[in-house]
């Protein structure tokens, strides 16, 4: 096999606010073949996803955090194309986190199997994989909405929110989705089937979610922040519980300031609490899949998928997504399936 | 029996921020002799607690909150002065509702009887009463400290704060009190065994605070706001637990603006819950009750009283109070046990 040249996608600046496109750069570097022990992957699939934003600023201060020059990190669903690893074939489909890029070596850690059976290999990133998990893990551990409750989500044609719907529903809790534009919010209420939806671009969002939720919101899935959050306030119930699981909306800002005041929280009762799936994934994630696929199956757990073309187009897809561009979990296809 | 004057303590006008003694009013009222099915209770101690402060603004939207004219709200412990019903004795010790006055007329509903044997039956009201229950329940529900982790406290030498440092070392935690001037810090330290004190009339607090939690914070029990929490925020680990029982520093302010951002809940996986104890009496108390005794007994569970001597004085005991003015649980004797 002759060296392969390996595309990538990497950081060239820290983002000043909103990312532009000279924060990202392309080059193609020569691969070595595998060694004993490891595996050549070829990328299928690479998710792009809000919390990447919060990883690339200059004070970034996670483990994962990407360095100027660093690949762009991200999950992937690959194939193994090449196995010098005894657990391993080639033609196998993994989740991997390999980054933006079109080829990976990996000695096998990290890697999960996927089953094709399933479902698209694709959902792995998406409904079957850390954003389904996110909104599984949110309702779970924090939000556990009980039959008549109400449910409020946020990007709710998103790749989180529209599973935070539906498995609400399944739970017989009363759903109230917030998108935006006609569209979007034609698919939440027809496709979905969420009891209601806000569109945040209307005048009085405030006005209409309370409306849509006449006896209050008994959980409020936090995933956006800002503008949102304010309508949501006045109407939680007591013992209201809000899972945290991300703030795009204020990603891109120099100071977060979305907040409860402790006043809320003390006499309303509240449960507001943080969280990142990645905790949960060994106690919960084979319960997930079983179930997660199990409605598939059954047609009760929808999801919809905006499929960019091509590793040169994530920069922009990705900018875009932050702007609530995107329609569906975002995923840039690499190579077919 | 003749008929007994009872003198009572009413809301005369709704607090403008920090009450003022003008606020209460003083009556004597005729009290009728108990029907059949009635006790007659005589109030040997009143309970003075922040959250009655949330109870009398024009407002309050409380079930339990106060009108103007009507008696001031709280826990009283009583003597069975006179029983027409079957189920009490006179001589009887019990924990009623029956707010700042000399006598009540009561039907037995809600009452709890009291063991003497316990402790001084004060105590009803305070470590062995809502205030140990409050600490005991915010532990055990939220804080949930494990060996080595470290809990801080405001308000240290307080009824709460007090019994969370007590418990929570118990549990094998690092505690840290906030306390205000050299005796309440002394007492902390020295007869409450805290690990470490830091006084917050201190110029220098957060600096403090940081020197006396090396390893950050895991528990931060919330029961003053302002300041005290604006030192507390920077020094929260991952996965810290806040659980939140009051906010007396911002009792008399027109806007609570306590907070904790949501990007800090997000990013520091923070659970930031409101409780009121009172939710978990039915399923807690009993054990509360047993273990707290237990410990009591065992020399392992200490507790201060600031005692203030007659009913006429409970408005200005109440109003400093709010002011940090007490040194441990404030009750006010109204009669001999």
């Amino acid at each position: 096999m002759t060296t392969l040249l390996n595309r990538r996608v990497l950081l060239a600046a820290h983002p000043n606010g909103r990312p532009v496109a000279s924060d990202f750069r392309i080059d193609s570097q020569p691969l070595p073949a595998p060694a004993q022990g490891q595996l050549l992957l070829e990328i299928l699939y690479l998710s792009l996803d809000p919390y990447m934003r919060t990883r690339i600023d200059a004070g970034a201060t996670y483990a994962e955090s990407v360095p100027l020059g660093g690949v762009m990190l991200g999950a992937t669903v690959a194939r193994v194309k090449q196995s010098h690893h005894p657990d391993w074939r080639e033609g196998e489909i993994v989740l991997s986190y390999s980054g933006w890029q079109q080829y990976a070596l990996s000695d096998g850690s990290g890697l999960r199997r996927i089953d094709p059976a399933l479902a698209p290999v694709s959902t792995a990133l998406g409904v079957l994989g850390m954003t389904g998990f996110t909104a599984w893990v949110g309702l779970e551990e924090i939000g556990r909405p009980r039959p008549g409750e109400t449910v409020v989500v946020a990007a709710a044609s998103g790749a989180v929110g529209s599973v935070v719907g539906q498995i609400a529903r399944i739970k017989g809790a009363r759903v109230v989705g917030i998108a935006g534009g006609a569209e979007k919010c034609a698919y939440v209420k027809d496709e979905l089937g969420f009891d209601a939806v806000v569109d945040h671009r209307a005048p009085d969002v405030a006005e209409r979610l309370r409306a849509a939720c006449p006896d209050g919101i008994d959980v409020y899935f936090e995933n956006v922040g800002g503008a949102v959050l304010e309508a949501v306030k006045p109407l939680l119930n007591q013992f209201a519980r809000i899972p945290v699981c991300g703030l795009i909306s204020q990603y891109n800002d120099a100071v977060m300031d979305a907040s409860i005041s402790l006043s809320d929280t003390l006499f309303k009762r509240l449960t507001v609490r943080g969280f990142i799936q990645s905790y949960y994934l060994e106690q919960h994630q084979d319960a997930f899949l079983a179930q997660g696929a199990a409605w598939i199956r059954e047609g009760v757990l929808r999801w919809r998928e905006d499929v960019v073309e091509g590793l040169e187009n994530a920069p922009e897809a990705f900018i875009g997504m932050l702007e609530g561009k995107n329609f569906g979990k975002l995923v840039v296809r690499l190579a077919g399936d």
